[in-house]
């Protein structure tokens, strides 16, 4: 997560646990700054003048020498070691975790931002054009792949392709168009999305077919139509943009959670077979491929949405954020698995807990998706 | 997990882990008999002629003032005490998990197997026909929807019905039909799937439409058909055939995978709704809902597939005890999470671990789904 991290003090959110938990992490959690901690209370614990420069100076050069011993007997010198040993576990972790996700391989090639071509379907509104302009005000070609227009303030730089995503042939077109008057992109991100909410029994056979195209089959085309230049050369990204809710469920929204939850599987298998399938695989291992999940933020696409869970520990994210999020993970040019705020961190471990107990945790967040509540206000108006 | 589990000692895929910790469980870990454990250790450190009659009663009334005092000095004690307070523990939680599981909430209609009708999709043939034949056997109206032909030797009393699972105007057709001629179904087993194993580069549309139609979508129509019924009568149960790929993924097996998390999270996102939406929410809380997610079974469906680990710690299924499993669900007539054999199991944690350790494992197992192999050798004879 390090490298796509969000600042630790700039919040479009306000003040809420994930700020006091990056302000943690960059302090007492920063391995460069927690080594003190161990000195500190050792050097407390030795000298009888801590005040006087000669004093502190015999002591810093009998700390070696006396601190397994002080370790046995002093509880704050144990403490500081243990946030020390705490603070680098979880750094080699960030470590080890970023070398895994990007397979050990470095890109030859390298990122050359004047010349690479970025993608994204679904460009044209919501947070895919936030990103597109982003991108573009860093003077990166930006190719929009969307069905709905682009929007009117666009700035002028982003290429604009009308396409159905759902058709593999008209992916398939519209890449050859792109490829000769463009060039070939580098890096593809998967962000076009459609949410429904409605209960299953209340979804028409024309909803389930639009949640599942675009959220998860479009995939396929977009990945068929440029991941092989991606491989021949050994340098590209692709970028899936899933949800929070690709590990947990909610009512009333689960044909987008179930689409989501392909959406996310899918990265993972692209992954695994950029890893074992191709030749050279050195190329093929390059590749970057990385996944983003963010908790509800504030998108038309989800207006109306409520937690049920208070702000403080469960922020709704600005489009900024989650565009910033994006942002960082095409230019980091790695591997990224990002699942933010806070609180959707903990949606991995939801599968891996018994029953009962995730049960109970789901129960408090009956809510989500916001649609529980409307859904019965609709119901009781029928009624 | 503990109603539908398989008995300890028949154990069609021979001597494996599976057996061992089947064993354990029925044993050991057995809180019935764990506790005699702690006595008999207690009953050794306290009883100075053990053989002795008048001793061993002596022992056993002084035992329980004594037992605080030999924890504090016996080892052995110890140990037996913390085995017992492990089997107690599982205990525990296997009744809570199925309590919650069950929502809490009573089926006051009941089972009564001469009346009940299960569907089943996909039953002409594979893991499919073997469970309608065993249902069928046992005196139960079993409907069988299918697109294939009935088996020739399929037992005289499965009724058939010709449908595209695919189109939901032809899933409520066939459902107006079974009602008429049969009456209102009461399970619903979600067991059509298909399987491409196909890198994500060359899978043509047909194919990502066929697995994502069949294996997901499907389940949406016809769960709209028969699912209403269940709820006005506040007794039904409908089963997702899943697989432990739903929380894994595997090279050449992506769109299988994805689609099959997908069908996990559609099961999961259904008994959301069943909880918190409908009205009376008693009636509804009583549905049951079980998902099956069993690793490789021998199926022609995978055939070719090779795990890559040992039979004795990740053994192939055979198609009997996947569909005994399915048998056992049903007939439980309460809600079932079941993951098979052990080491699939393990798949959930997955996700909640750090990405170079999951990393490490998911590379130990490259060649799951069998086809890496397949596929490189393809490569190597089309070059």
């Amino acid at each position: 997560m390090a490298i796509a991290a969000l600042s630790p003090l700039h919040s479009a959110e306000g003040f809420t646990i994930d700020v006091l938990l990056r302000i943690q992490r960059a302090t007492l959690l920063n391995p460069a700054l927690a080594w003190l901690l161990p000195v500190l209370a050792g050097l407390k614990a030795t000298a009888t003048h801590p005040y006087t420069s000669t004093s502190l100076l015999d002591a810093l050069q009998h700390l070696p020498s006396t601190f397994p011993h002080i370790l046995r007997t002093d509880r704050l010198s144990q403490l500081a070691l243990a946030v020390f040993a705490l603070a680098a576990g979880l750094q080699v972790n960030s470590y080890l975790s970023r070398a895994a996700r990007n397979n050990f391989a470095r890109d030859r090639k390298g990122w050359d931002w004047k010349s690479e071509v970025v993608v994204i379907t679904g460009g044209a509104g919501g947070l895919g054009s936030e990103v597109a302009r982003r991108l573009s005000d860093k003077g990166i070609k930006v190719v929009v792949l969307d069905v709905a227009p682009l929007a009117a303030d666009a700035p002028a730089g982003i290429s604009y392709y009308k396409v159905d995503l759902a058709s593999a042939e008209a992916v398939e077109e519209v890449a050859d168009r792109i490829r000769k008057e463009i060039g070939n992109p580098s890096v593809l991100i998967n962000m076009a999305g459609v949410v429904r909410a409605n209960a299953i029994l209340d979804m028409p056979q024309r909803e389930v077919d639009l949640t599942y195209d675009i959220n998860v089959k479009a995939h396929y085309y977009t990945t068929q139509a440029f991941l092989p230049h991606m491989i021949e050369e050994g340098h590209g990204h692709v970028i899936t943009i899933a949800s929070s809710t690709a590990y947990h469920q909610a009512a009333t929204g689960v044909a987008y959670c179930s689409s989501k939850a392909a959406a996310l599987s899918f990265h993972e298998g692209l992954t695994e077979e950029l890893r074992h399938l191709y030749q050279p695989s050195s190329h093929a291992r390059a590749i970057r491929t990385s996944v983003i999940c963010p908790a509800h933020f504030k998108s038309n696409m989800f207006a109306g949405f409520e937690s049920g869970i208070p702000e403080f520990f469960a922020p709704s994210l600005e489009v900024g954020t989650v565009a910033e999020l994006v942002e960082k993970t095409v230019l980091s040019g790695e591997s990224q698995h990002i699942i933010e705020p806070f609180y959707a961190k903990c949606t991995p471990l939801g599968r891996a807990l018994p029953t009962w107990l995730y049960g109970g945790i789901l129960a408090c967040a009956k809510d989500a998706m916001g649609a529980v509540k409307a859904y019965k206000a609709k119901e009781a108006k029928r009624e």
